[in-house]
């Protein structure tokens, strides 16, 4: 069973820069009636950039929904139509300003499937190289800064709680583990 | 700095009743005027229920925006002025029809802080016995079951891609390492 129960009624109430809202107001299998509230989001990919020395790059930026600067995995939206391993090799060299020579998919994850669509998959890239001219930055990410640490180092963030970005945190602890493993 | 700018203009353009959705206008530092929309989320708590024997509890329910059954650690939204442990004690005790008898506080992080401002509390829950009179589900958790299965079991899963809820791959991961080193 995928569905609760049959569509009634559907309001796309926003049509946005980055999520739409649309409310589903749908018969329940009761007999009642009930109302669903979707953020329609086009998904994208988070990538762990892994240096050979066993550091790991991650970009801090203005969150404006928390109102804090979160240390973060490099990460975006897809473009219409655009694969997620591309959307994650876009991503990477226009924040960080680095080129992967491979790139591994680890796999993906809905971010918040109570009320969102959002599903994010995550990459793990390697081979890292600098791109002549630097990072290429949209008008919201000017003040975004590069942080190099060893992997270990971020995880030890995630316990201290200097890392609470949930996609941030999945990267880290799967590289980790792949680390130790592989 | 944890603002981007200066507010402009505020318009709240949807109230409902799991998320709100507010845009926000303000004057960037360029001089240009920018928009950020956000979902505004009460928060919640996430618990990892974990028997004397290894094994965790996990719920499967249809999670309507992404149109699939999810595996997903309980969880819920926090009442208003509720504390998050004791959102963590009243959602697992509707949701699984189990009681905490030490209930102890992992982290907190952001399910998606581009967009929304949801702040989940992780919680890990021991010593459970079983409540009289069995789950209190609301309305749109009727058709949710319970799984039990050992910690690793359940951690291979997030591999196989058969879990794939954000805040469950982060509780069970961070379980494990618990487990590990504790």
């Amino acid at each position: 069973m995928t569905t609760e129960g049959r569509l009634l009624r559907r309001d796309v109430l926003y049509t946005g820069k980055v999520v739409d809202l649309v409310v589903d107001r749908i018969a329940l299998p009761s007999g009642r009636e009930g109302v669903r509230e979707i953020a329609r989001h086009p998904g994208g990919a988070v990538i762990v950039p892994l240096f050979d020395d066993g550091s790991v790059l991650l970009v801090e930026q203005l969150r404006y929904p928390v109102g804090k600067r979160l240390l973060e995995l490099p990460a975006g939206k897809r473009a219409p139509g655009e694969e997620p391993a591309s959307a994650a090799r876009r991503e990477l060299e226009e924040e960080t300003g680095y080129q992967a020579g491979r790139i591994e998919r680890l796999l993906a994850f809905y971010t918040t499937p109570g009320f969102c669509d959002e599903e994010l998959h995550l990459f793990r890239a390697l081979d890292l190289r600098v791109v002549p001219g630097g990072p290429r930055r949209e008008e919201g990410e000017r003040s975004m800064t590069l942080h190099r640490m060893p992997l270990d180092q971020a995880c030890a963030l995630i316990e201290e709680e200097r890392i609470a970005d949930a996609k941030t945190i999945i990267g880290l602890l799967l590289a980790r583990s792949g680390a130790r493993s592989g």
